[in-house]
């Protein structure tokens, strides 16, 4: 297959953004995406489209991304509409990227466009909870019970919470450890002007936060919002003619499966192992990575299953300071889906288009300096002990 | 890129089935895909599945493919989510053979799964409604005025009635040549066991059902049903250790963009040009084809735009009995989505399993004989003077 390049990216702000539609949203991210591609509308030659939940919390289904895309004049292109629950832009991306590495298409545009808040909050988690078999869900669509915070919360904050509490239970680590991740990217994203969250937090400020479930405390927790992010692919042999710092996409890898079997790796473990096969790059390789941290937890387990550290090692990993900016590993520079925020079908875009400014010298106050590869992995979706969508992104330049 | 073959095809009976799930649906056209393919579930290795109004009609939304993959055993593949309103399955189609012919996968599944029928009729075409732009429609979700069959229509009906109204007073053609199609496929349905309806009707006793809008009766438009359909493709070279009558895909393209624009062929037509160039195949090749008929209209426009006959030219070669069964070019031996039926997430796959089964002489007492190319047209979704999406799907053998 051919070498694919990511040309420019571009977001939203993620937030709470009441007035804000779909077509809005996705205009703005794609117009960014452009822009930082330097090239017209007209240069795209398929799009593929991202969006978990506007069919319940906006009544639009079936061909949304047409309807967002058409409203900004971009009318003649043909366009796939993907889901993958939380997963669902990095699956939108990995197809951009696929149809240009077969050569099906020159160059392709990825967007991922969510709108969460609605004024009837149940809705929202309703919505949420589709990521489930909601079949198999004893009351279908049931919104959890409340959290500690006033608010409903999702029920993936369950999952987490009991397998973390698992985790400290096997390795030692604390409830202060989650705090140190989420301490961490809330000093991230107060150095990123699309972040949700902006306002630095100490560990004892977000262990002071209302427990959602324990040990998970809100600040640990990803937030409801709304956003869109997108990228322009184009063959690297074209993208040479364009630029002269391109971003390559070493490896994009999608998996469903068994979240764990005994004796065997993770599936994030499996994903990521697949992934630095493809690109020939391994994790000491990394510069800079956006992990799935719908909570604490999810960034927590990453550091593990992405080979950052052996088994049992990533209490000692925050310990030192390695994923935070500054270290040496920095993780989840943009604040992550607990700070940045994470508006469901844009959320694997974001992190692509934190990666491709990282990589490209365009991260502002948060850069790491002289990456030279970089990681994003992003999960979505849960069945009895699988997981439902996991994708593992590896971009170089 | 590389040949990919279509190694099993199977669908469900197309019909009401107020029992029927997403899961029961899917397991029985996933099973007998696999079964035509001989193949067993651990050969695929990706999975690409249509649905385009779950989210509505089940709350099922984010990982409709998973939840119904998962409930048969398949819960180790990656899974890929698609909607593209009635152009779902074939938009799945097109990207399982994307990954095929891309060398990423050597064996993928397609599956198209729709679950019409609630116990509230409104809320099914509430959601059929959603393949239009929900925004600009005055009431959102509007379920249009109640057609003469004393139960509401669909708003495409509205759309393909007008424009056929336009066509026959250019053109001279009459409501007539539209019951000769609808008898057509009725008389086609009543030899296919998977067709919705199964009572052959004359052209009278069509003119005779009620007016949905002029001049569409009631026989002369799709019904509401439930269904799935799936398909098994694999790399050629693989194909041909497992199977001694391949059927090749000699084209898959899609499309969105204007319906018709001044001097230049319609959106099917540029799609089909498309087709046609990639296969190597022309219209007098076509031994067969499905096309998509969601009301008569919509099969008598796809002659001419598949360049079946010039412009204006329908109606002579409905009088001539070409693209009846026994004709030169049958168009619709399944009975279309007029007889066979129009599950919307299904119904590409259903296209292409009759296709398939056509080409491998497995088509029955409908079977013509001797066809050696065939041509799918699915169409899908609306935005004022554009097509949302539009597959045409060319097989060989």
């Amino acid at each position: 297959m051919r070498q694919v390049v990511v040309l420019g990216a571009g977001m939203t702000r993620f937030g709470k953004f009441r007035e804000a539609t779909l077509k809005s949203l996705g205009r703005e991210a794609v117009e960014a995406a452009l822009a930082a591609a330097g090239v017209d509308p007209g240069r795209v030659e398929a799009a593929y489209v991202s969006n978990a939940i506007a069919g319940l919390i906006t009544g639009q289904e079936m061909i949304r991304g047409q309807v967002v895309l058409r409203a900004m004049g971009i009318g003649d292109v043909p366009v796939v509409n993907v889901e993958n629950a939380c997963a669902s832009a990095s699956t939108a991306f990995h197809l951009a990227w696929l149809a240009v590495a077969s050569g099906l298409y020159d160059c392709t545009l990825a967007l991922g466009v969510e709108k969460m808040t609605h004024a009837d909050k149940r809705r929202t988690f309703q919505a949420i909870a589709t990521a489930l078999d909601v079949e198999a869900l004893a009351a279908p669509a049931a919104p959890g019970a409340p959290g500690g915070a006033g608010e409903s919360r999702s029920v993936f904050m369950d999952l987490y919470a009991s397998r973390v509490r698992d985790y400290m239970a096997r390795h030692g680590a604390s409830k202060r450890h989650l705090a140190l991740i989420a301490s961490k990217n809330h000093r991230h994203a107060s150095l990123n002007p699309y972040a949700q969250y902006r306002e630095p937090l100490s560990v004892e400020a977000v262990l002071g936060t209302p427990v959602v479930v324990e040990p998970l405390t809100r600040a640990m927790c990803s937030p409801i919002g709304d956003g869109a992010a997108a990228a322009v692919l184009c063959a690297a042999d074209t993208a040479r003619r364009l630029t002269s710092e391109p971003v390559y996409v070493a490896a994009s890898v999608l998996r469903s499966g068994k979240d764990r079997a005994a004796g065997e790796p993770s599936i994030v473990g499996r994903a990521a192992r697949a992934a630095y096969e493809a690109a020939g790059v391994g994790p000491e390789d990394l510069g800079v990575l956006e992990v799935h941290d719908a909570t604490a937890a999810g960034e927590l387990f990453a550091y593990e299953d992405l080979a950052l550290c052996g088994p049992g090692e990533a209490a000692g990993l925050l310990e030192r300071g390695v994923t935070e900016l500054g270290g040496s590993r920095p993780v989840n520079p943009s604040g992550g889906l607990e700070c940045k925020g994470h508006p469901i079908g844009a959320t694997g875009l974001a992190q692509i288009a934190e990666l491709v400014w990282q990589l490209s010298g365009r991260a502002g106050g948060r850069q790491v300096p002289g990456a030279r590869a970089a990681l994003a992995q992003n999960a979505g979706g849960h069945l009895g002990g699988e997981s439902a969508a996991c994708c593992v992104t590896i971009l170089t330049r």
